[in-house]
């Protein structure tokens, strides 16, 4: 049995992460039935689930178009305060809702092993390095970051620019005897949409309620 | 505040992992009172916990002398059966007993995370891979099939001999747009002289009963 | 001061191959000036340098228009005989001409260091591995056979196939007590464009000649 | 055939370079016939050629017996100055002196691969990273300072400091569409004293002269 279609909406198509997800959903066969942009909202048909990966200044009128068509959400936008979140849990009461910062598959599969898994490691070194291309001004990367928090300890942090690599991260643990290491590496800009993805097809068959990106990976519905 | 200094017992002193043990142990100043061989046995002390990494043929004389001395176990020995096994329950019903086939703590802790992780990652690619010294006649290697048991499916699994490499192995897992890599280096034999350190410490101040390497990497007694 | 502006021309450009090149050298500041297909060809201007990625069987078009226009070639035709070999050596009497069956530079210079390098390690131990999205169908890629064969001795072949990686490979050397590894890693298709431009701007300043790929890295005018 | 048996000398034999070096050469089946220590000489056979990884306290006494056993040298000693190369050179008028600051065949290697290639890749990033126990104070180490000299070029250089690692060493270039990286991994102590062996193999059949260690890789005499 293949996969249902979705019926989807997208917030922000003309933002680049809004182009990823229309690629990738297109592609994936799902139907794209809603389309809103700084330009304005174009609806034709019923959405099962609403996209935004936009900002947070589009986050009231997002959550309309979610109560006016029953609709669940997906939310990637970043920098979401307080206030955004309470109001997002609040639609939770009213359909599914997930919410996550960061929506490859592999980084928060990282995130829950180091989390999980650091502890045991406490008496171990801990080292984490992530290469990005040389056009990325922050260093370290706030995956880095997010990594290192996940584990609950500081460490020495190494951010290498080079060329075009896309992003890769790694966490190394050692004793005098061994050496554990985990690494991630994004092929493509597309492990996020892929995400979204995996997230929206969660979302449409869930329950109301408010879920992370954590459910959507253990199918918790 | 310094750990505590043990007194402990080793059975197979002169074989390789015997050597081990001592050298590791003693480098930690916990204090050997108790020393058994093919050539004999020397007890100079009370020893609080006995380690046999040596042959199931000494298995029963290693029990008796855990009852005789009240002293925790430390088993090690590989190719033990049913009965072995539950001979060893039993005895944990009178001191505390940890046994397990490999004391490497990053392979206990990768083998835990595969068991606990891969089944979210069951939509990936899976490969193995190990590389080993050009001496090793055996390929894949056991702990190549230990981790791949831990995963809960089968995948290709590649075998590099070369040099003096003491032991390396990867799983790595990936999608359309994501690889997530889990490796896993020995430095040197010394490696499971440590684990064995590890568990004789958790072992010492353990309540009676039949433990795994994971209940001392958890710490739970 | 800037690179100069290249005019060129681009055989067989709706293929991939000839899109890629197309993408790169616009966004590079270079100016089209001819363009060829199945279709037909257009010509708006007089091209330094005819770029061409296509088939065997525009090759004797592309070399008629090379010597209509005194333009120079940069070839990167794969499956050419010796008789396409000849023609062109014949058509590098009367202008540049730069032929290479992959345009890579990491790859090339990889080639190179293992041609120079690996009779050093002739008493190491030698085994490659190449990974590729799990869509190839051919095992070891043609790149992993053209590096081997660099190397000058038989080794085994490790093929990976994991999710959407473009394309690594690893050459590893190993005794009893060092491992030296070369690795490299296509972080997308423009790779092979990227190379292209090289030649191309090699091309259009070189004396006529035939030239390989290592003269273009070399900067052998 | 096997190769020949060496009848060699060592200077500074209770040092830890010296007895690696007495243990690689003995498992190697050559026959130590001169020992040389701060406790005194001992000489009971003529040798062919004698090895000095020790002070420069002691180059004037090495010298002195090269030049009575008519033997070859090959000299690791560190912090040699400008008069003590010059006597090297001297010598080297009068039988076969290897002189290195750096032993493992590997890093040699490397070196002479990034002195003869990252010119060619002189418009890609370059980055180096080395990795070490958690004992060694200084950052970066010697040998990631000898291959950035190598490369003729400056460049980020990261240190992590994890466990028990022996070296691992790595330089990475890339570009917008490719990485290539090298990679030196030592496995234990023993690769140093294995270098010293292939130097001794070297000098024993060499013509008089003062040579390096590229010299010994290349075979040149």
């Amino acid at each position: 049995m293949r996969e249902k279609i979705l019926k989807y909406g997208i917030i922000g198509r003309s933002g680049r992460m809004g182009q990823e997800i229309e690629s990738v959903f297109s592609q994936a066969g799902h139907e794209a039935v809603l389309s809103s942009d700084l330009a304005g909202m174009e609806c034709w048909g019923k959405p099962e689930v609403l996209m935004d990966f936009s900002s947070h200044a589009a986050l009231a009128g997002t959550m309309e178009l979610c109560r006016t068509h029953g609709a669940a959400l997906v939310i990637g936008t970043t920098a979401l305060g307080e206030e955004h979140l309470a109001a997002l849990k609040t639609l939770g009461g009213e359909t599914a809702v997930v919410q996550s910062f960061n929506f490859a598959t592999g980084v928060n599969v990282l995130k829950m092993i180091l989390r999980d898994y650091a502890p045991l490691l406490a008496d171990w070194d801990m080292e984490i390095e992530e290469t990005h291309h040389n056009k990325k001004k922050d260093a370290p990367s706030g995956t880095a970051i997010f990594l290192r928090e996940a584990a609950g300890r500081d460490c020495p942090t190494h951010s290498l620019r080079l060329g075009g690599v896309p992003g890769d991260h790694a966490a190394h643990f050692a004793n005098e005897g061994e050496v554990l290491s985990f690494t991630h590496r994004a092929l493509s800009r597309t492990v996020f949409a892929l995400g979204a993805l995996r997230a929206a097809l969660f979302a449409a068959g869930a329950e109301k309620g408010f879920y992370t990106f954590e459910d959507v990976l253990r199918g918790t519905r």
